[in-house]
């Protein structure tokens, strides 16, 4: 898309999040906000808490000819916080104690003082003017938690980007987020962006290579392909289509989606932001009706992702964990001869379970969920990653799928949850199997 | 740690990881593996699918000083995956077509082919002979996927870093990587490095603010802190320190360790990098003990975890999502009478939801999990993160715990599986509240 818009890059410093051992969240949310502003992110780099490094990054990004920069962590008050240093002296400004800030910050402590009275109240304030020692010149956030947020421009007479500075802690780095984009020095940084719309559809149960193909039709079916920027990911087993296209360029993107929903009609389950999730969500509370689970490869994960949203009692019934055939037996009340005949992993014991779950507690849809995550426990006839997800609703109607996933345990245990997903949503939109005879 | 290391750094690309909305764990990873390899890393970062881009992000890591640069992605079939030919321009090469590696990737295909007989035969075939065309002289690592991995170093004549080129995807990455590490120019580039070791401390139960108090007491105490280097963080409400040494300097790293034990050894959990998870694993496996949950507000995610490892068959008896108090009532068989007296988040319930699942799934442990994920259904008595969690064994010995959690509801969750995964560590130690009169 070639137009000119503000062009951004993240710096996330900290040595936990650069070893690896934890992964940085910051880094993507910032990203995705300054998308939907409009604003082209060129680059996230991650650097360690050295003030080095850190320098590096900076200098390192000068030839991508930014107009804003943006840093997560170290604004704590420890040694090696030293982000407002850096960002202070490769903006030319020299570093001050800004005693107001310097006060609110004592405020915002006094409380964890008497939390934990046998901490140096001295020795804590001292460590906690550090984070009053500012770039001169720059605009202070006030903290959330007890580190400020900055927006700090080149000193007089440099070029270069304008830096905002933001905490590590997601809580705080995001409501000063918004803080600062409420600044007068932000907006001026970002005042050549072009405004952009980005639109997703998602899909499921296609190979992503029939995208692919899918992309050089609609260019072959003269779509104006390149006033759109289009990703196309794998993401829990779905596929994700992100077009990004200057505000003018809507009827291109029309164009696309038309093609795509064409072809793809069947698979197509969102154009409008919204997960599997949501969807199944609102059905189930429009509808007015419950689910439970019997659960054995997954293990409450299942049950975990349905209960993931606020009021998820409303539309969960329960669910049951029954990893064993004398589980299945007992509490689901699934019958000793059916496992036996059929074994664990079948379409049998998959709706037995689905009907169990149903009847055990009440709710309107069962749904039954057996397999083999692995890594063992496959033979020739049910492999690793052989799993049955069966659905049956009061009324008779019903939804059996068998799915041969690949992947580590984890892998096929989320994809089966995802498969159970979609399988319900189906049944909610009367797209089922019928009832069973 | 002022010693001569050989210095990477990693180059991540992929527009949809850039975009945030999909979390990178390649960088993490890959650093994880170069650290334990005594390589330092200089910084991660995340890049488009541009090459003018990706070209600055290779010419801004110039001033680090690198031996190594190790990328991700963008070695696909389609006319976005550049990184090899960005990598040859940049390393000085011609780019060539290896055809010993396009057979090898005809072969690779030919099943996905027969699989699905409506693509294009000739279409895919050009596609991928564009992944054997390769930088003049790199070491070729043979496809796990359809790409394969390179190893890059600077052209005759000319200085810079041995670049190692890796697929995106992380199963083939992964792979790719151990290759890469057994190459001749592999060797070469890191050869100056210092072996360093690497060691965790994991505490459950006091503030961060301690551990920093504990770092200075430690220095007081005349440990010799300037040969560690410390990193403190907090992981689903656990504490990590990690402490990385010179292989000389092992005494120091005992010392300060002694330190840490003195002062929080009820909390120090872990000293060989082991999670809670897999010390409960193997505690349950070891005692021949089984464990039942009934969950109401993790719904579903305490069993979830607790059967995320292979074989977790052999001690998760099972679980029960009982959200309502009808469920808790019919399924688990606590009693009417307890919840109408106590409510359904209170100890007593809590109690008798671990005893329910105890005796329902016939277990030697009972786990029973109640509380207010939010974000609605707070009270000022029982605001919102209140949870309470009880383990009783049969007999009789029990923990019963209650903690305000702040944050999200998936915060919430998260947080008090972590507890109850600590307090049935405890139970499984003997470290009980004692059986109930």
């Amino acid at each position: 898309v070639p137009r000119v818009s503000a062009r951004a890059a993240i710096l996330v410093t900290g040595t936990e999040v650069l070893g690896g051992r934890v992964s940085d969240s910051n880094g993507p949310w910032l990203s995705e906000r300054l998308g939907e502003l409009g604003v082209d992110v060129a680059q996230i780099t991650i650097v360690g808490d050295r003030p080095d490094d850190m320098r590096a990054a900076l200098e390192g990004s000068a030839r991508l000819a930014l107009d804003l920069v943006v840093t997560s962590g170290g604004l704590g008050p420890t040694e090696d916080d030293l982000t407002a240093r850096v960002v202070g002296e490769w903006s030319g400004r020299a570093m001050v104690l800004d005693d107001a800030l310097e006060e609110q910050i004592a405020e915002i402590l006094r409380p964890m003082l008497s939390r934990w009275p046998h901490l140096s109240a001295e020795a804590i304030r001292a460590s906690n003017r550090k984070q009053a020692v500012v770039p001169e010149g720059a605009t202070i956030l006030a903290p959330v938690g007890t580190a400020p947020g900055l927006v700090v421009t080149p000193a007089e007479g440099r070029a270069g980007p304008t830096v905002v500075v933001l905490p590590g802690p997601p809580r705080e780095l995001q409501a000063l987020w918004l803080a600062a984009v409420e600044t007068e020095p932000f907006a001026r940084a970002v005042a050549g962006r072009t405004p952009y719309e980005q639109r997703m559809l998602r899909l499921y149960g296609l190979p992503e290579s029939e995208i692919a193909e899918t992309l050089c039709s609609a260019a072959d079916a003269g779509v104006a392909m390149d006033e759109l920027e289009i990703t196309t990911c794998l993401r829990r087993g779905e596929i994700e289509i992100v077009t990004r296209f200057a505000a003018g360029d809507a009827a291109a993107y029309e164009a696309f989606a038309a093609i795509v929903r064409a072809r793809h009609g069947a698979a197509l389950f969102s154009d409008d932001f919204s997960l599997i999730d949501d969807q199944v969500a609102a059905m189930l509370l429009e509808k007015g009706l419950s689910v439970a689970v019997a659960e054995s490869c997954t293990g409450g994960l299942l049950a975990a992702r349905l209960t993931e949203r606020p009021g998820a009692s409303a539309y969960v019934a329960g669910g049951v964990v029954a990893y064993s055939d004398h589980v299945k037996e007992s509490i689901v009340g699934v019958a000793h001869e059916l496992l036996a005949q059929h074994g664990a992993v079948s379409a049998e014991a998959a709706l037995a379970l689905a009907d169990g779950a149903r009847a055990r507690f009440g709710a309107e849809v069962g749904i039954g969920v057996t397999g083999i995550a692995g890594p063992g426990g496959g033979s020739e006839g049910k492999p690793v990653g052989t799993v049955w997800v069966a659905l049956r609703a009061d009324d008779g109607r019903q939804i059996v799928r068998r799915a041969l996933f690949p992947g580590s345990r984890s892998e096929v245990r989320e994809r089966t949850t995802t498969l159970a997903m979609h399988l319900l949503r189906r049944l909610l939109l009367g797209e089922d199997d019928g009832a069973a005879v």
